[in-house]
């Protein structure tokens, strides 16, 4: 048997005594080493578990599937994940695997982001499509998780954003903070603002909701724009009253290819 | 302080282990008893927790919320849940009513359907809202989750329908099946075939389409019709060419008031 078995999503002891007893009975014990972290690392989950963990990192889950299945038709073999088997990461290659080869798999669920975010009071049935936030890089610049949080709001859905991690091959993994996401949203949100348009002193400034909120545009009146999609002519237009050199850097990467000109 | 603490979605066992040792430490344990079930009952939760348990159905936690909180701002108290304690049912109120009197409350999370929902192989992050499909009776057929699974699809995405409970008050529940709510949907889509149209032996039959997935119109040439919001008028004429004199059941209720005529 093949045992896929959720840590949930604190320390050692947010197993489920059932996942535990199996754990404990199995002739090798497989840690999921990429999609998520515990606060405790793996000697901590080794001690309370009292059994050698062997780390499965995506590599090895792809390349290396036969290993890990190897005896599990005759013997119990235990593929641990940190919250719930199939939050994040689905192990479909996994299980599809086992199945082919003949060998039956069991999964232990337990509580992942997915679902124990509704502890904060929002109604899990009111969320819509789960997005993920992923780092910027200066060329780099992914919007798709807008659009999404937009079509949700559309339908008077909340949306749950997964923070991106910016590991590259061989680097420690990097994760991303809810200021750091909060930011890259700001920053998509491009804005206009006038002030005594048309007298000698008119004022017209372009930047992100966030850098406008402290902008001073001086003495009425004033008119305020929140931009939709952009015409790269628009853009360069903007980008003559923008508040800062950088201010429009956010400005949506898909511009160019969305309008033909 | 008071614990909420998920069960998960199996049998006893289910529970983590950091849940069931603050369950054997806490003065008083209750046993939410209205929003979910698991394959074993209170018995067996008791015998193998060591505990005795209260049941506190809907009425109780609404009505007599301060017997709950009495004194867990000096002792520890638990407050289980099948699932999840914020899956199905938040338990906000309760913990607003904690919090107002000075009471500090922990979650201790697992597995709901929410998330375990994943085991099938869908991504988790390709679900829209969640609905849910209630028993229809004679006279209350609501389908408003018709119309949200339909926004799902038209966004690409899949569809979680929990089915309903038919408690009354003073009867036991019962539960929907996926036969009962495959067979609800398949009635809401109401179609019409039609063969020979303009001929002596033209035929026309109004049904839901798993009744004209068996019906025979005889020779060529077939159209099929599906139909969207049907007018008041319309569903009349639809009534004469019905399939059996119960086939156009199904048709929406909203009908009437989606419009004036």
């Amino acid at each position: 048997m093949l045992y896929f078995i959720g840590l949930g999503l604190g320390d050692a002891k947010d197993i489920t005594v059932k996942g535990l007893e199996i754990v404990k009975q199995c002739s090798r014990v497989y840690l999921e080493a990429y999609t998520s972290i515990l606060t405790v690392g793996k000697d901590a989950l080794e001690e309370y578990y009292g059994r050698e963990l062997i780390l499965a990192d995506r590599d090895m889950v792809e390349q290396e599937a036969d290993e890990i299945l190897r005896g599990a038709d005759i013997s119990d073999v235990a593929f641990l994940v940190v919250g719930d088997p199939f939050g994040a990461t689905t192990h479909s290659d996994l299980v599809l695997r086992a199945v082919n080869a003949g060998i039956q798999y069991r999964v232990i669920h337990n509580a992942s982001i997915m679902n124990a975010v509704g502890c904060c009071g929002l109604q899990l049935y009111n969320f819509g499509e789960t997005v993920s936030i992923v780092f910027w890089t200066d060329t780099w610049r992914p919007e798709s998780f807008y659009d999404k949080i937009k079509k949700n709001r559309d339908l008077g859905m909340h949306t749950l954003c997964l923070l991106g991690e910016g590991r590259k091959v061989y680097e420690p993994p990097r994760y991303m903070t809810v200021s750091q996401a909060s930011g890259q949203l700001l920053e998509i949100t491009i804005c206009v603002g006038l002030a005594r348009v048309g007298a000698e002193d008119q004022a017209i400034r372009a930047g992100t909701l966030s850098q406008l909120a402290t902008c001073d545009l001086g003495g009425p009146l004033h008119s305020l724009i929140v931009t939709g999609n952009l015409h790269p002519l628009e853009v360069d237009m903007l980008r003559l009253s923008a508040v800062t050199a950088d201010a429009l850097q956010g400005l949506r990467a898909a511009d160019s290819s969305t309008y033909t000109s």
